[in-house]
């Protein structure tokens, strides 16, 4: 262990997931048993934001008990932010801020939860301090529903994701069958850019009770297709269930709301956008004479840690476990990612990625892995995915209802 | 045991639940150990309408393992209807198609499953069989999400849907507290006439992670009143959570997308109606500058059986047994229901109840369990619903995923 003493500073950011949480736990359990090299662990209020404000907790006068339960906890305990950093070769501020920060607290040891930007951001702050000659070593660990990072196997919080979206599907297919009349469902899915999630859909199909259609952003979406597949579907069981990432995209980059420029009023004028689903269930309404229903899972898919997956909730610790761990070996400037095991059973190890790797790099699902069509993802898809939501795990149940993490939050005094 | 031997007939009715398969089960399995009274078991494809069309299934041929997978599988197995049987008065055909069907299936078991509406079709049946002299045993297997039946302690499928709703509401409550900004949230819960679904959010707020207002169709509505409520949370925490029943009404009956008439047009010229969550959003956008969402559990809400209450499944399916025990010993035109002890532990007995009782009346949330300013519930209802979730009905999970029933659906043929 390489010999660098000081405190800590971790932070949370972009949006959360299920296990945002469990990673911090594993930052925080891992920091507090170092106090030889870590004297104080701090967590920002608010990602980035909060250390430029001087908004941290002081997480050592925290229950361990409650740091445990933010293992199973969604959301993001500290805060979160979509702040992102200039490039500092045009406006250094931020950089010297955040460097005055890390000096008055003596900050030696930087973790940072996110996605691509967050990475992105950890690495410029990194490159920043080492040109100004403070040693501090900064850790990337990942997150994200989208499981769109460069170089890892996937992200903690996909699974999680993924899990409940294919479990909500598999219940709505049931639902949606009930009546003895032809209905249309439209399931819209979160992923702006990569479909991933949306594609979790097919597990659900797997079982057979999924979709029958998926509609992803990695392909152009063409409407009138979209209609003729709809249709096809229609005339053989009178039943579809349409899966659709919020952000299919057309050949020249207009999302679903723009294309069919479905645009409310109101009483007052005000122009109202619906979302993909509610657009494209309008829209089919009028090409087929049923019953159509839009259904957004909305922020639920983010944060049912109440059907969180084990491996997602117990690697998303070891992220921030492992972040904290090869700190104190002295590594600097990497994102911990996962590497998948060449075996029948499912295994995973750490794998560390240079952050200027990482950084802004989106991966999107290989086009092999959808049908030809475009309208589906193939079996490629689902034995990636299936290994990653075999288990459970659950929060501690009180009355029937979840006991999450409720953190004192004490507050950093300027003066310490 | 009264002898009257002959067929049993089954049938769902009304929206769906994450227990109505569980009752389903119960009768099943109970009414194919009684093979001496009981010599056939039907299930009626789409309730009423599959009796009136002679479309119903052989449940003897199929697999045991199923049926009992029935139990935790949601929504309705055998499909459902919403098709009203007319005043016999006025016009007696389905009735005489009814009686015509019972004698040439020998039907002399009728059980109903379903809510206020299903009972009266129950009683309206029961009792035209009588005055043609066609003996038949006849009784109501309750369930509805609502809670509404009359004379009932609660209705099968509430407790599972309840469970649900307060934890997505306690994960979104978290998840609405990530960023650092003003955030208001609307989340609608199912519920045309009757809230106890939309109180079930108190049980979020009563483990502190819950809406700040819930507004109920027992209180008419004041959209002004609302926005000062709403205020008054905003200006103390910035950030809002909202439970709303999608049936609130004004004085004069009027609901929420009709009141602020915030019918949009799209670009054919066609008028969109909001959902209650997303046009009070849309309104409260106008009154508050910051972020505001609208989220809908939508179907999610009444079959999640993943996440179902043990009370419920494991009453629904007594239910279900019941009404064929009482049967078989002779009983006709009740519905089976539930009286709880006045016990420190949470016990339930069943109660009979006269179907003539039950049709068409609604049991509504006390007033005084509603607090003087009408925008949230009491205690005495949060010791109301609390035995009901106490623990969890998980289905058979297989590679992560429920294994939900796959039934045979054997149609039985017209020369049987």
């Amino acid at each position: 262990m390489s010999k660098l003493v000081g405190n800590l500073m971790f932070g949370q950011s972009g949006g959360p997931t299920s296990v945002i949480n469990s990673s911090a736990a594993g930052v925080f359990i891992e920091a507090l048993k170092h106090s030889d090299h870590i004297q104080k662990v701090y967590g920002a209020a608010h990602g980035i934001v909060g250390i430029l404000n001087e908004n941290f907790y002081d997480i050592g006068q925290e229950d361990l008990d409650e740091l445990w339960r933010l293992k199973n906890t969604p959301s993001s305990a500290l805060g979160s932010c979509r702040y992102k950093l200039a490039n500092p070769e045009v406006d250094d501020s931020d950089y010297r801020r955040l460097l005055e920060v890390f000096k008055k607290y003596n900050i030696r040891y930087f973790l940072y939860n996110g996605g691509n930007d967050s990475m992105d951001t950890c690495n410029k702050i990194s490159k920043f301090m080492q040109k100004a000659g403070y040693e501090c070593r900064v850790m990337g660990v990942p997150k994200t529903i989208d499981n769109d990072l460069y170089g890892t196997d996937h992200c903690p919080g996909f699974a999680s994701a993924a899990k409940y979206i294919a479990t909500s599907i598999m219940e709505v297919y049931l639902d949606a069958r009930v009546y003895d009349s032809n209905m249309i469902a439209v399931i819209e899915i979160m992923g702006r850019n990569a479909g991933w999630l949306a594609a979790a859909s097919a597990l659900a199909a797997h079982k057979g009770q999924g979709p029958d259609l998926i509609y992803l952003p990695e392909i152009p979406f063409d409407l009138d297709k979209a209609i003729k597949d709809i249709q096809t579907v229609y005339e053989k069981n009178g039943k579809v269930i349409i899966a659709i990432s919020e952000g299919v995209k057309t050949q020249d980059g207009k999302y679903l709301p723009e294309l069919v420029n479905d645009v409310g009023v109101d009483s007052f004028g005000h122009k109202q956008m619906g979302g993909t689903a509610s657009v494209l269930a309008n829209y089919i309404k009028r090409h087929f004479n049923c019953k159509v229903r839009a259904v957004e899972i909305s922020l639920l898919q983010r944060c049912a840690a109440h059907l969180a997956s084990k491996a997602d909730v117990e690697e998303a610790f070891l992220a921030g476990q492992t972040a904290v761990q090869k700190a104190l070996e002295g590594l600097t400037d990497y994102m911990v990612g996962f590497e998948r095991e060449n075996s029948p059973e499912y295994r995973c190890n750490i794998k560390l990625l240079p952050l200027d790797q990482v950084a802004n790099t989106e991966k999107l699902i290989p086009r092999d892995w959808i049908n030809a069509e475009g309208n589906f993802v193939n079996d490629q898809y689902i034995q990636y995915v299936l290994p990653l939501i075999q288990e459970t795990a659950s929060p501690e149940m009180i009355d029937g209802l979840p006991r999450f993490a409720k953190l004192k939050k004490i507050r950093v005094q300027a003066d310490e």
